[in-house]
């Protein structure tokens, strides 16, 4: 078995640009459908993000979402904001961590998270 | 950084028991808080996917979801359906796949994906 998670888009090639950026992920050599944008994890640790498109915008608050774990939660807002996300819910505290609820560029939640009193958010 | 997806959820239990038994993910042992319940992969391949119980309920056409990539299709649709998926679309072909859109016991979809012509799907 393998995971792929899949995000619908209305623009493939700024969706890509995006969460390459925010991950450190890769686009795919091999594209083969006008309708995918295929993206991968370099290190090959985690699952490929397949970005699909859809010509409906997105409606409502996603029913799935990313949390990108990181040791310093402000520097990653900072730096995700840089790449065109916006901050829904600036950071708190909630469940013993650290985090921002963001969206990307076409509004699909994700939260930026640092884990308190542990070494195991990284 | 480390990634963890996040699915809203009105029973964390019921949905703890379907994505366990589709994924092969284990409840992690600390649960240390009554809104979120955190799935693992035992084997430490896949990111964790962490239930958040929500109020309300999954309403339109998720926009991230999920596909589980496997050697044969028609043998894993019918594993799911035996677990509580529903079949919303059923096995075709598309883009160099077979595939088949499911539903979980609140609806929310993923597909089960059989990779045609190579060996890299699994």
């Amino acid at each position: 078995m393998r995971l792929v998670y899949v995000l619908d888009t209305n623009d493939l090639q700024a969706a890509a640009d995006f969460w390459c950026a925010v991950l450190g992920f890769e686009r795919e050599r091999d594209q083969q459908h006008p309708s995918y944008l295929a993206l991968r994890d370099p290190g090959g640790q985690w699952p490929g993000l397949l970005l699909q498109k859809v010509p409906e915008a997105k409606a409502g608050k996603n029913r799935m979402h990313l949390d990108v774990v990181v040791p310093d939660v402000a520097g990653e807002v900072d730096r995700v904001r840089g790449l065109g996300a916006e901050v829904l819910r600036p950071v708190h505290e909630e469940a013993g961590h650290l985090l921002a609820v963001m969206a990307d560029p076409e509004g699909n939640e994700f939260c930026v998270v640092q884990q308190l009193g542990g070494g195991a958010g990284e």
